[in-house]
């Protein structure tokens, strides 16, 4: 950093620096920098590319060095194109450390200095120059970030100039694009060349496109709808009352459903000694990375590190084997609405991937596999109902491969969803049956009397169940049905389902007029809400109908309702319908029994629209050369599977090798297995003995969905 | 340990031993105990005190060591009439250490060995020989207990005699009561040379006396009302279905009325990184010693350790600061549901202090002290209703007192509880006005233009409340309702309000007459649970009538209805309170109406009688003279106060020195101001001058409630 202060010093720039905790990825340093104090309170990212182009293999090359705003797709074919070089690739680590001796997550324009700027061409996205708000570049350390003007940026790059090499300032968005068969580098997809801003987009809104820059986008909703907030502890997040409301309808909705099935709540600690943890092998294997530890409290040491339940499985399964004495005692059925904690190291992401989440957790022990495996299907049962019928997201039931399956366990059950925009698979919720693992006598012999024996002689090991849906599921509502207006909310989960807004008030218009519009929009609140309906009047002063339109169209109100002076004459509202913007009159008269149709129309057609983009995309496949170009194309392939875990992991580096990645925030990534659906009567029957695995020859055993995945 | 086995070996004994976490009260050791593996699933805890006697300075003490069950009650003052000893008292840690080389927590019967047992005087208590189950002694250490029979450790007492000392083995329980005025060490009340257990008791009832042995009594009753389960991470308990469908209750009804006032339910993180937690330094200082931290992850050390939230104040200002930018942004209002963890040293005590406990937690910022401070009243007084018309308990409603205020607020409002069998007062729910404590600019700076100024100059700080109820609620209703047979359910809070019961069935009755009595029971629990009433028929058919009664009076179950041949002939039911024992035929006629009028009954009679209790045991002093005497009678002193700290703490220190505790299970302990409550027309009104404090002379100012506590 002392280079760094020392060079932008001698041209007078002495920007705001700030430390912070390492990052290694574009989501991440925003939401570090986002809860880091004395930073703008609005800035943007600056990626830094590293390209290296065809060269001989003897010749020394000279890497290109992209430098854009992180929401600008870079389309590497064009800018070869342009600076006539061929096939650029994004440049290995091992480049970069000899060119900066930095990795990729310490990389920034200040990395150009007099030494190594002329060994490269640097390209400065033009845009770059329109930036307003301050750069935030890194500090030649992942861990540390300055912030400059987009002139001062400009100042800097054109102060290491020489006679021979210039700076490179190009118009990224309009590059001509490359022909589509120049380069294997120009498989972006033709979209990502849009301007990821949207034209003519009002400050309020979204800001960026969901098909160009769906991260941003996805965060920009999120942050835009006031569902959520950044919070200082990587990977945490504040579920803010428009998010938490969903949830709470998700959980009363469902815990009625289990109470019907006999399931009762409980409460078991937060902790669980490391002891106790590490009982079951297989399962301690799959948390244990994650698991956050106590190791002090106040000032003292504890004895023994105490961990934070990962899951309470381990946590709960002792008190069982001690409660459960007698056939008598089962099925035993408890279940927990709390937190739990997995330290990924992965990126986070909200709702999807975080330290901690909400979710509830059931456990449940049976006396006879047939019992367990029923409930294990009456509650996924209940989570797709939870996914197509609330949030109108549409789910495919099945069950999870070996390699899949949760670790411990006798097999998983999964609702699979989809996001469109991505063409990824994403496990909505799962429901695993235990088999007797749990309850064996070397792990926490969970054993009765069988009943069914006259001698009373056998002993029996209880079947166990455990099943859980987190607040995943709000994520994957927001990725299907937002739009670039923002969020689009399912009226049954919105806490707000309709929105009245009084309109056509002018400066000429009388107070008189001006109160009858109020308070006709007041009693119509009134009139919803005694109906059941979530209604509200917004009658902020403040704010014009048009702020107050795009403000509830951000936060997803299924419906709005105008009344101006002309509507009020009329005894109407005009219903604006969010999902669809769909604009029609609807009379006063009887006006909640028409709501309440409107909103149930909203909720099915929503759920029918994701449907068929679902269907749509999943893809019969039967022969490997078929694969890759169809999750290219963002779908998700069915094929006939041998269902052997080697294949699934040859699947998954063959995939992967098969894509080359051309920006770095679009990592190619392989395909595993999603589920194998229950209902098998979409596809082509399998023939036994005939029907070949695409991917390694074998005899299929049943049509199963890979696909890249969240 | 090794020179125990040792001698024990000589004995041929070779008992069971366990390693377990150290623990510093008997309630700790049987707590840690039922969660270590390889314990006898029944066993009794054996108590060792050490007393000394009244020994002329220059002479050597001959401490006396007495070796009872954890149940018994000693009365030091008849063992030393008995023994001819005058004024026993307790033995000091120094005396423990120059003896044994012990500390109380590790002391056992296992101390004496050739060398000790001559110096001291040994008493047994006889009744040790009457118990079959295991007797748990420390091995010489708090951490580690091995296992003997009764008649094993009085072999092993017996090796130890000599020609001259001699085992003294007393009938502790029917020794001659010591005259009232013989010596301070007598003032033991009467009460305690009971029995703790109760005559006759069966099996599955709770086996001690409420007023005799409190603390035993109350975890039986948790345990036998299968409320709650020991944990093996000291200081958590589980809270079986049983308890946690009255937390349900409780957060149904109270989630409804703030919801009414505006309040919005969110969910902020867990964690707190340590920078944060320590903004605000009173607030800190409260509790910084009971923080848990999280250090590691995985195998990898965090970089800096994070906290666990002791309480979420200094997680959500900051960002309150950045939500509200506005006066149109206030009141913000929210709330979560969620757990907190303090790690406390003291002992723990299920519901009452755990180191992680469920509960709500409000935080509001308003523009004006004046919305605040109606607010803080508002939730105040659905506190006073929880308790009150939910719970059935009576508690008076007031303000702290500087001393006993929330740490880095303004002013705190309390809803004071009482436990009768005690005496001890108990603080049931706190709402805190925190002024702009919070809120100033060097904190966390949350700040709107102040609309009221027309220059639009003026900022103001805000108004901050936070509010909290925990499960703390669910122990007090125990502690203040339950009885010798166990729980007793107000019927608003239970989970079954009626359970019906079978009965006279014999061997001689027909299959007929016995299908149609049970089938009768299901119809009546049918037609309850139309009506809205948890009902349950209890048809199991391995248990006797006898037995269901017993279990469900454990339970507290509010009301029992027995359907037997004669009942069935006459269209009747016979009901019986759980409360009080009452019994009445109900026609079958209109039963859901008369069971409703009884259950309303139940719930407001159980509040009245514990309201008389409370009322009569709270007395208007005036003289210090009457106070440690009021205190000892278990009643809870109200005196017209100074309000000043130094008072308090005086109070405290002086009404602790004045009772000698005479057993080391009943601490003595200093008063404590409970709350100035806010109707003050209850006593005699204080005159501005003259009216003093009856502890320091000074002017008094308000009638104040001290009283030892929880």
């Amino acid at each position: 950093m002392d280079s760094v202060t020392k060079s932008l010093a001698t041209l007078a720039l002495n920007p705001t620096s700030v430390s912070h905790s390492s990052t290694n990825s574009p989501a991440a340093w925003r939401d570090t920098l986002s809860a880091t104090s004395n930073v703008p309170s609005s800035f943007e990212l600056i990626k830094t590319l590293v390209y290296k182009p065809k060269t001989a293999k003897t010749a020394t090359p000279v890497p290109v060095v992209v430098i854009a705003r992180e929401s600008a797709s870079v389309n590497a074919a064009a800018i070869g194109k342009k600076l006539n070089l061929k096939d650029l690739r994004l440049a290995s680590e091992d480049l970069l450390n000899d060119f900066f001796s930095l990795d990729k997550d310490s990389l920034s324009p200040l990395a150009l200095n007099q030494t190594s700027f002329p060994k490269v061409v640097t390209v400065v996205d033009a845009s770059i120059a329109d930036s307003s708000v301050p750069l935030a570049l890194h500090a030649l350390s992942s861990s540390s970030t300055v912030f400059l003007s987009s002139s001062d940026l400009l100042k800097y790059l054109r102060s290491l100039e020489t006679e021979d090499v210039k700076l490179q300032e190009l118009d990224l968005q309009n590059l001509e694009s490359a022909p589509a068969a120049a380069a294997s580098a120009s498989k972006a997809p033709a979209k990502e060349k849009e301007d990821a801003k949207i034209e003519g987009a009002v400050q309020i809104a979204i800001g960026v496109k969901k098909e160009v820059d769906f991260p941003t986008w996805y965060t920009n909703v999120l942050l835009k709808a006031d569902m959520l907030d950044y919070y200082n502890v990587s990977g945490c997040y504040i579920l803010k009352p428009w998010s938490f409301s969903i949830w709470e309808e998700i959980q009363k909705w469902f815990d009625a459903e289990i109470k019907e099935l006999g399931v009762q709540n409980s409460y078991f600690p937060l902790f669980v000694s490391s002891k106790v943890l590490e009982r079951e092998k297989d399962h301690i294997e799959g948390f244990s990375p994650e698991v956050a530890w106590v190791t002090k409290a106040g000032n003292s040491d504890l004895e023994e590190p105490i961990a934070i339940r990962p899951t309470s499985e381990t946590v709960m399964y002792p008190y069982y084997a001690k409660w459960i004495k007698s056939h008598r005692d089962l099925p035993l059925k408890l279940n927990q609405w709390n937190s739990v904690v997995r330290w990924e190291f992965k990126n986070p992401q909200p709702f999807l991937r975080t330290r901690e989440f909400l979710w509830q957790e059931g456990h449940t022990a049976h006396l006879t596999k047939e019992e367990a495996d029923i409930e294990v299907r009456q509650i996924l049962d209940l989570y797709r109902r939870v996914y197509e019928e609330l949030l109108a997201v549409p789910v495919i039931p099945g069950i999870k491969s070996e390699k899949e399956k949760f670790a411990g366990g006798l097999y998983t059950t999964t609702v699979e969803g989809f996001i469109p925009t991505t063409g990824r698979g994403i496990q909505g919720g799962t429901s695993h049956s235990l088999g007797q693992n749990f309850s064996r006598p070397e792990m926490f012999n969970i054993v009765v009397e069988d009943p069914t024996d006259p001698t009373n002689q056998r002993k029996t090991y209880v079947w166990q169940n455990s099943w859980g849906l987190s607040t995943r599921t709000i994520g994957v509502m927001v990725m299907v049905h937002g739009d670039n207006q923002g969020l689009v909310l399912p009226p049954r989960v919105a806490c707000i389902q309709v929105v009245i807004v009084p309109c056509g008030i002018t400066v000429n218009t009388s107070t008189e007029t001006r109160t009858k519009i109020e308070t006709a929009c007041d009693e119509l609140a009134k009139t919803l809400k005694k109906a059941g309906i979530k209604a509200k009047a917004d009658l902020r002063d403040d704010k014009t109908p048009g702020y107050k339109f795009n403000d509830w169209e951000q936060k997803g109100v299924p419906l709005r309702l105008e009344i101006g002076p002309n509507d009020l004459a009329k005894r109407q509202t005009l219903g604006v319908r969010r999902d669809n913007g769909v604009k029609n009159p609807l009379p006063l008269e009887n006006i909640s029994s028409l709501v309440s149709q409107l909103l149930e129309a909203i909720q099915s057609d929503m759920f029918k629209r994701a449907q068929e983009t679902y269907y749509s995309r999943l893809r019969e496949v039967t022969a490997w050369e078929d694969v890759v170009p169809n999750l290219d194309a963002k779908n998700v392939v069915v094929i006939p599977w041998c269902e052997v875990e080697a294949c699934e992991d040859d699947i998954k580096e063959r995939s992967a090798k098969a894509s080359e990645p051309t920006d770095e925030r679009a990592p190619s990534a392989g395909a595993k297995s999603l589920a194998i659906p229950f209902d098998q009567s979409r596809w082509t029957p399998i023939e036994p003995g005939k029907t070949k695995c695409p991917a390694c020859g074998r005899d299929a055993k049943r049509w199963t969905m890979f696909g890249r995945s969240y």
